[in-house]
């Protein structure tokens, strides 16, 4: 899932990601929350219309951004004290207040608040983080199951759709229909997700998966990863943690990783992963290839006119040459960006197309011939 | 004409200037001599492939930046010596300098070196930087006559096309084929125009205008516009030079203007500007609309979910909300400016479309039924 943190995928224009294959993307709670607010966000008929993205749309809790203020916030039980890094203001987020955003901002798929365990952490603190986070995720839960109907497209929207006749075009655009036969309403309502903590301690891990799945959430995310540790350890945990949640139910690591380890976890039996890797080392001149990392910005591509990668077929590889790209970076030119953003998440899309397609292969040679 | 300074139109993909129907665009020359380079980008084969543009492209000649420079350059019989604003790197321009640098990019359309006359300047100001510019022009004529054979794109590609068969595929993306029917072969090699300058004396433009055309340019530009004088005085010096150039070659005024300039000089019998104004209007948040023009970032914007231009069918104005658009340029997201400019550039090409029918419209109402 490509990363539009402040309800944009950085410098790649929405048509550009639905020819990129795009499904879904993230939107992140604590940005939207600051600016434009989610209260506007909620005035507009939600996320999906004021970015006219009439896709899936998930929304983190705003736990993983305000862990990372670090000497801006102070948690209690309640929740979280935090200072904006805009200006400084002060806020004060609950699981009920981050679900009450969520709802606002009107992502098919929310999740619940919880704290993000710093690496290293030992046990006793890994246990405390965790302690919160189940207290939270049951907080999270309870207040969701309440409020899901104040979704601001549900009644307009959704309730024109529940007696199963497909649903109608909408307005998507700014004063213009669009038909669309996905969206929200897609999914009837909003899912929530819960998210396995735990620091590195498997045991905890396990422990919460399975409180977790008690709770019934619908789908499950595995947080608290690719925050320092070595790789060795975070493939540990989504191991251990993987088979204690439902196969039936989307299974969500977060916030990993490079295009490897995406095709590894995938390939484990993980759904779906976000991360701000493709589009963030696009902008600073790193491009993923089948060649390897190729830091564009090297001289010796100064007068290189091959693609950024042979092996690609995506709309910068088959127009613009690798000399092209060093020059944009070079001249510190926008388009560097979007072009450089646009590459890597054709080659990150690319391998959850290709990991997709061998999983289908192999199920077909399992289903005996009738 | 959209400008592509460092040989891209700040923040706009070339498939989506091709979608708006871009004709042509230009590269500064002053810019692209000092990055990448013009010997490299001859080595690649010149900008059209460089950029991967196969349209026309016209080079300016650096007479302009040089002169924007103030500080940093000094001006002799011979030509231009200036510092470069990047590394304050010594660099002399002579006519015949820079047009070896255009001949190198291989832009289908060059411009004699001149010297732009500031704003206010007295009459012997002005004549004096006429008499150089006239002595420049004539070199720069002289120099491309006895060079343009060097362009780097005319041996492997014009020579292939001079016997009257159309163009073949060309190679522009990197390292694959894409058929154009146009592009730098279909002029069959490099044209150069002259530049009018006299200040804001209209004798000295008319005199300027009849003695470049005795030298027989490809074209005539009016230069040394629109450096801070009042708007009638550019009308002024446009209506009385225009006459003087021959109606059968483009005119082509430069460095404007606002929409409604542009279209007045249209109808007035000019064919060719250029202006960075609807681009970089856009990156600091102003559009042109059927309205009047509009501040982005205004306040009254935040939760406006109208289109930018009601009347404007851009593949902006249908997508996206005024909204939207305050919101990209209010977190200072890169998508702002590039959905800001794709929308002025719209806006100008749009303009220019409407003149180009309303003519064939007169055209056609002149010419009596068989």
């Amino acid at each position: 899932m490509p990363v539009g943190t402040q309800g944009t995928v950085k410098a790649v224009p929405q048509d550009t990601l639905e020819s990129l294959g795009a499904q879904i993307i993230l939107g992140n709670t604590y940005h939207l929350y600051l600016r434009p607010g989610h209260e506007a966000i909620r005035r507009m008929g939600g996320l999906h219309k004021f970015i006219s993205w009439p896709h899936a749309l998930l929304t983190d809790s705003g736990g993983f951004q305000v862990f990372s203020l670090n000497e801006l916030r102070k948690v209690s039980d309640d929740g979280v004290h935090f200072r904006s890094h805009l200006d400084g203001s002060s806020h004060f987020f609950t699981p009920q207040h981050s679900i009450d955003v969520q709802i606002a901002l009107g992502a098919d798929i929310c999740m619940a608040f919880d704290e993000c365990t710093e690496y290293p952490a030992d046990r006793a603190r890994a246990e405390e983080s965790l302690r919160l986070t189940m207290a939270w995720a049951r907080r999270s839960l309870d207040h969701f199951r309440a409020h899901r109907h104040e979704v601001p497209w549900h009644e307009q929207e959704f309730l024109q759709n529940n007696d199963g006749v497909p649903p109608v075009p909408r307005i998507w655009g700014p004063g213009r229909p669009l038909t669309s036969t996905y969206g929200p309403s897609a999914g009837r309502t909003q899912s929530l997700f819960g998210i396995v903590q735990g620091g590195m301690y498997a045991d905890l891990r396990r422990q919460c998966a399975e409180r977790l799945v008690e709770m019934d959430f619908d789908g499950y995310a595995i947080g608290g990863l690719s925050v320092g540790e070595p790789r060795e350890l975070t493939l540990e945990m989504i191991a251990e943690t993987l088979p204690r949640l439902p196969k039936d139910k989307p299974r969500y690591v977060m916030g990993v990783g490079y295009p490897d380890e995406i095709e590894q976890y995938a390939r484990m039996g993980v759904d779906m992963m976000d991360c701000v890797l493709p589009t963030r080392a696009a902008r600073h001149g790193l491009l993923f290839t089948s060649e390897g990392r190729l830091n564009i910005k090297n001289k010796q591509y100064a007068e290189d006119q091959g693609p950024p990668d042979p092996a690609c077929d995506c709309m910068v590889c088959r127009r613009y040459s690798r000399a092209y790209l060093r020059h944009l970076m070079h001249t510190s030119e926008a388009l560097s960006g979007t072009l450089n953003s646009i590459h890597n998440l054709a080659y990150y899309l690319g391998i959850m197309l290709r990991v997709r397609d061998s999983l289908a292969t192999e199920i077909q040679s399992l289903t005996p011939d009738p």
